[in-house]
């Protein structure tokens, strides 16, 4: 099958990688001036992998979705309305499956990303979502994982984990795209919160973070209508061994760093996360503690280990 | 308030330092000829921590038992129903009550321990547990955690939060004393199967390993009673920091020394419970597909790698 993968970066050319691993023809498709292609155009790796000769490179946007039956997005979450105003010009959309292989949400507005891709794509464009956790280093190794695909159609679901599923990626179908959408993308926040945890010393508190913290994801699910259980499957939970353990995840490192005071040079993910969760809290009614105090820390500069451990040690209560 | 420790291990002897330190007059029980209590006798101190002169040491089981409101119990959880067949000739049991501070299951049986306690003692005698997160060596450095307390009398629960909590331990009060024990246990089973990973070299999989494992477990607390939120909470996933993650862990390291070959010398207390789990499992006929695993890991001796991954690698389904 022909898959083109949009964005270049760490995961988008893992993607690439994976897809043609699996036999299909890949093209991977950079923006005009990306760093990151012209590393690949000259070298055909980066510092994680060696892509094989037979993935096209191309910067040309109306190439790489024509030629492609399931084209999968990987750029940054905050910019994928803008890229799809472009993306949406171009013709012969309409068989198209496009997969969104990012997390997290718009910040402005707290939508998901599926949303955002309906209103810029029109309702009828198929869409589904690729989440879950594994690390490119890790299956570059051979080492499995397990991940999710969703969508609103189970037919979209259905395409994407036959063309993809392998025995290094074992996919399960997701039965709720608002829960593993939303978890996935907080899995972030809880990722900066672990690392804020670290970085004050606090570490062994990220076991009360891990149930108090998915507890109230689950409750913010389920005011959106998704199932109050997804958020402790592969998207959410199963994502923390990579986000809440691993020295590499980018938004523990940013909140452990963040509370050290040490210079970050970009915002993590999840920051955009917790502003989003902040609009959902106050249109959802529903209150999220831990994700509060985030954006206090963040957004509103309130010291970091007083609000951490004044939520820890909230009074005595019932625990559901 | 005169509380006796019976048990002067490391979480025991913790528990008197900590129920000290709440402001309690405390008995720390250790058997006759307890190679602990004669280091506590000596030195006043373990590896952990320095009890303050405050804290009375004895081996007579009578006189604790005897001088105390509130008994907490911390021995191993296999020692439990042949030590109550003892302190249940004591006299004067009647208003005292009993905290079970420990995490397994009866391995022959698959009884959870407050059964066993309501077995040996009486189903009128008062009995509560108390588990959850929380490093010895974090406690005495003033790291602070959250704990949970449970009991089948509400009384008994709201008694032991007001006497033990404190800025250094937050309760929450436990709602479904089933799905409590079965967490605190098994998060030891699921700690041996993390080790196992590590030494296998496949640490990425403990994210699936927590999605899919605590949603089998959730499954069997509901079998039996419980309430299936239950093992997302503070006694199990909360748990999961300390098992699944640190160096420090029994369990983790058991695992990770018996996937190397490395020699053992004391058997983790969640091998046990994996064989508890498996009476638990053709009881209440539910499928624990990774407890199994680790039953024909460890007591059918098959090869470790090739039953993790086939685990993981099992054919693609729906998620939930």
């Amino acid at each position: 099958m022909n898959i083109s993968v949009l964005g270049c970066g760490r995961w988008g050319t893992f993607l690439a990688w994976y897809a043609n691993r699996v036999h299909h023809t890949v093209t991977l498709w950079g923006r005009p001036g990306s760093k990151n292609l012209m590393t690949l155009t000259a070298e055909h790796k980066n510092e994680y992998l060696e892509l094989p000769e037979s993935v096209r490179l191309t910067d040309d946007l109306e190439e790489a979705v024509r030629s492609a039956e399931i084209i999968l997005i990987s750029i940054s979450a905050q910019q994928l309305r803008s890229f799809l105003k472009t993306v949406s010009k171009l013709p012969g959309l309409k068989d198209k499956t496009f997969v969104l292989c990012m997390k997290g949400l718009e910040a402005d507005t707290g939508k998901r990303l599926t949303q955002v891709f309906k209103e810029e794509m029109g309702a009828a464009a198929h869409v589904g979502v690729w989440l879950g956790p594994g690390h490119v280093q890790d299956f570059t190794r051979n080492i499995p994982n397990c991940m999710v695909v969703g969508s609103d159609e189970i037919g979209v679901t259905k395409k994407v984990v036959e063309a993809f599923n392998s025995d290094l990626i074992r996919f399960y179908y997701g039965q709720d795209l608002i829960g593993n959408e939303i978890g996935a993308a907080t899995k972030n926040v809880m990722g900066i919160a672990a690392g804020m945890l670290d970085g004050a010393g606090y570490s062994s508190l990220k076991g009360a973070l891990m149930a108090r913290g998915t507890r109230e994801l689950s409750r913010i699910v389920r005011a959106m209508g998704g199932n109050d259980i997804t958020i402790y499957g592969l998207s959410h939970l199963g994502d923390y061994e990579a986000t809440l353990f691993s020295p590499h995840s980018n938004n523990r490192r940013f909140g452990e760093d963040y509370v050290k005071g040490i210079p970050f040079h970009k915002l993590a993910e999840g920051v955009a996360t917790v502003e989003a969760l902040h609009h959902l809290s106050q249109e959802y009614e529903v209150e999220l503690p831990i994700c509060h105090a985030l954006y206090e820390i963040l957004f509103e500069h309130k010291e970091t280990s007083k609000v951490l451990i004044d939520l820890f040690l909230r009074p005595v209560k019932f625990e559901f």
